[in-house]
């Protein structure tokens, strides 16, 4: 038992493979980026699980559930300025098991003003419309 | 397919059920605090899967390596006073297959100067010897 799966299980019907996974899954991230610098939270947002029970952590604390997560993106970034340019650096993509995968990276913001940028993780799982972020922790870089 | 695994899926070996996978992390979790708390960093870090490619991120800044973690505590926890009296509270443990589970809480530390707290994300794995973790992210409370 190591700590990922080189392959899957071998069961009846085909699934897919880990490489397969970790494209699927990156599509899922590269598709917030786009959103996000189209100025489109909503679209961003789809990334994440549709769920109450969404976990989101940043610096520490913590909020639950898709709509109050929306809710902080449309607060904390009320136009487009304050958005600014995102984009996801070295991302590592690690199959848990064939529905359940960890992402870990770096998330980088760049504003007229500032450029923020922080590591996330992510935990993200295969619902039934695809694959969906249920847990984020996100913690800013000093 | 939903976000967790009500109960594990059926195949011809006995398995553990959910709950008691859910009971051997905590005691994971448990017996580090135990360690902490008598002052017995090395044995905190049982916990952790000794390995090069654990990765521990706390509040943006990510070190690999069990071996640079360790180093990593003994540099910022020189002495017992600065360990203090650790506690995890609001402990969650959502289980992403019989071998990997996301545990999410808050840790505090009762120091006689200080209380810091925070929140940790904490991937769990089943190795050979037993659960060990294999990415903490942490990020203090404001």
């Amino acid at each position: 038992m190591g700590v990922t799966y080189g392959t899957l299980p071998e069961i009846a019907e085909p699934v897919l493979g880990a490489d397969d996974i970790v494209a699927e899954v990156r599509a899922v991230l590269d598709a917030q980026v786009a959103d996000w610098n189209a100025g489109n939270i909503r679209g961003f947002m789809n990334g994440y699980s549709r769920s109450d029970s969404l976990r989101f952590i940043s610096n520490g604390t913590m909020r639950t559930g898709w709509q109050n997560s929306l809710y902080a993106y449309v607060r904390n970034y009320p136009d487009q300025a304050s958005m600014g340019t995102l984009s996801f650096e070295d991302l590592h993509v690690q199959v848990l098991s064939p529905d359940a995968v960890l992402v870990v990276g770096r998330y980088r913001l760049v504003r007229d003003d500032d450029e923020p940028l922080g590591l996330f993780s992510l935990i993200v799982v295969k619902e039934d419309d695809g694959w969906r972020i249920i847990h984020d922790h996100t913690s800013s870089s000093p």
